[in-house]
């Protein structure tokens, strides 16, 4: 019997001609990446294992992003505990503020992560790089520091659900949209601890930021993964932005799945998923038009340059609703940049939006965005779990860059396409 | 006996042909101020009053500046309260986040100060305005509700100092300089409830952001105001931001004040305020190479245009210290946009780094960079107390603009002379 994308990956890093769901294997670790809240805890754990020094100085990350700038006294001592033990370990790949971005973000961006890697990092959220091709997951804490010591891991081999994306979505459809239909139709456990393999000949009119968003959000459908095959958008992303090798690996023709999904990407809608869960998802037409207090642009999901320029595009020339505080975080330094060449910073601030240094903040209800009671939120991040953004009686709307600039300027949420029209 | 410029300004807003030291006075009020901190208990008295409405709608003015984007949820709920209050009474200057900008810096950019008023605001470095000839001073939660319920306040009409200022300071001598060396020569308590009075040829080499920055700081010497006369740079300034009409106020040449202290600005030089008082400074000379976390370039006292610019020029083509997190924050949203437009963000950023929306965030320990225990900032702001920035066993040494911006480049307190010579 064949094996899916995953399994091929994880076998080979297990020194395995073959695995299969359900297996135990001990596999070996390209990148073990932690960030300010969970390499604090992991570095303690660290030092139990009695290892004098990472498994590999080039292939351990840590990237303070979650409450830098330091937000309080606390972030700062954990920060100050990375840093510590960042410097001490000589680990190459540490970010602190001014070189930092959002790891999701930033891995990609820099080079460290490519197509065929096994990576494990302590943030749920890691199963972003499998839109390059990569087998990535999040961990605990432990598994961390246990990955900095020894450079291995423990897996149970996952099975796989495939979803066969057909047609070309529509202008105001975005990699977002997708997940957020697909995590409403399978459930928040719909795809628990299995791969969620995504195919067809709709990937190639998805962006690499759209597959990055996608791959992003398998864990809000419980999967232990989710992955892209490699097709030319994604070696040309590898070439510009890293000088290693990529593997490519393709799911054998008679992999096993345990089930499979067509979905034709030409017939949906703007989504947004509704408070409390992810699953709870309306199309733009069914949203009705609910007033909103907060716009929020950015994280590991939705921070990056094309959501940047979806943004932009909507908000220039615009001003947002007197009522509603727009917050814009690209996702990066690099990104920063390139949003200030390309004129978007310009066009958001005018706009009356903000323009933020990069952080997770708000997304997690840690700082720069927090919301009071019975206050609502139109945010492009990943969760909208009770008191996820701030109140326990506030609520959360997950939705695109183009639905959430577009309820900006609306002051509730809103079609794209009736704010912006179609333009490109 | 002749008056003092602050005396006459307050003889003519209490309707009196004199006032003199020590007199209790009752004015009329031509702004009355308040941030998300200090409005949220303002507005709790105001209440009290039993007044149904504020005494102008164009004369209250509430700026949600300090905690914002909100960094928690307390945070949300003080500008929730702010927001409600502001829309309930019709305030027409109430500035949220995505329109505003640290109110020292915001006030006198929209137009809304002006020279000859009468300012009060609930936060204690409303003594800024000073720099445009008018009389400002800070006061607490209840008055800023008294104010704004009946447009007046009571004051005992303060005696002054003068400060003669001679000679043109040298290249890399700031406003933030000049009234550093004063707080160091009078201390935290050398003009206690005494208004400080600025004169001498050597104004006119200052431009109206260095009068901002020391009008700013006359708190820190304990003053109820400080104050500069109008000369045309104040009028070009004021015909730029506001179609208000100014009203130009001068000391009598016969006026008494309690000392009098001539200072030669070609003399000084870069000046740093170690911890834990701001009178406790040393000249760059003096100070020794202290090594250092972190660098805050920002606030109602250096966060404007020119402190931008000078932080731009000496950073531009450089790289920050990698151990130090170079936080820059313009005051405004407009000083934002202007640095966008000069290429300062570009600059400020390809050096390493962050460039923030508006905040007073750092310098109060409220969010945006605050410190671990240990740790050392060299920081544009007003205050350096124990624990202002974070734990209480960080340090904050207060300096100019450049003197910051040359310290994040070096990794340590640093002539800005020394790393960035003598550059235009």
């Amino acid at each position: 019997m064949g094996m899916t994308m995953t399994q091929k990956i994880l076998a080979a890093h297990a020194g395995e001609a073959s695995v299969k769901a359900g297996q135990l294997i001990q596999a070996k670790l390209d990148i073990v990446m932690g960030n300010d809240i969970t390499t604090a805890v992991a570095l303690k754990e660290f030092q139990k294992t009695g290892a004098k020094e990472v498994f590999d100085k080039d292939k351990v990350v840590i990237v303070l992003d979650h409450f830098t700038p330091n937000k309080d006294i606390k972030a700062a001592e954990q920060c100050k505990a990375c840093r510590t033990f960042a410097y001490d370990m000589e680990v190459k790949n540490f970010f602190d503020v001014g070189q930092m971005g959002i790891e999701h973000a930033l891995l990609p961006e820099k080079g460290i992560v490519v197509p065929g890697q096994v990576i494990i990092g302590a943030d749920s959220h890691t199963c972003t790089y499998g839109a390059l091709g990569a087998f990535s997951t999040g961990i605990g804490s432990t598994d961390m520091a246990i990955g900095m010591a020894t450079g291995e891991a423990w897996f149970k081999v996952p099975s796989a659900i495939k979803f066969v994306l057909t047609g070309k979505p529509a202008k105001w459809v975005s990699g977002k949209d997708i997940i957020l239909h697909i995590i409403g139709m399978i459930g928040v456990d719909g795809a628990l601890y299995r791969s969620m393999e995504f195919v067809g000949d709709g990937i190639q009119y998805l962006t690499m930021d759209d597959r990055f968003s996608m791959a992003n959000m398998a864990i809000e459908a419980g999967a232990k993964n989710g992955i892209f095959p490699v097709d030319e958008k994604t070696m040309e992303y590898v070439k510009e932005h890293s000088a290693k090798e990529p593997v490519v690996y393709e799911a054998d023709p008679d992999a096993e799945y345990d089930e499979v999904y067509t979905i034709d990407l030409s017939k949906l809608r703007p989504t947004v998923a509704f408070p409390h869960l992810p699953e709870n998802t309306k199309t733009i037409d069914e949203a009705g038009e609910i007033a909103i207090d907060q716009v929020v642009i950015g994280s590991c999901t939705n921070g990056r340059l094309n959501d940047m320029r979806i943004a932009a595009e909507i908000l220039r020339g615009k001003q947002v609703h007197p009522k509603v505080r727009t917050i814009v975080i690209p996702a990066t330094q690099q990104i920063y940049l390139d949003c200030i060449r390309l004129g978007y910073v310009e066009d958001i601030v005018k706009a009356g939006a903000i323009f933020s240094t990069p952080t997770c903040g708000p997304c997690l209800g840690g700082h720069m965005g927090i919301l009071a009671a019975g206050e609502r939120c139109v945010s492009t991040t990943n969760r909208n779990f009770v008191g996820r953004m701030g109140h326990t009686e506030s609520e959360v709307y997950l939705a695109s860059p183009a639905v959430a600039a577009a309820s900006a300027i609306a002051g509730y949420i809103a079609d794209p396409e009736k704010i912006a029209g179609g333009m490109e």
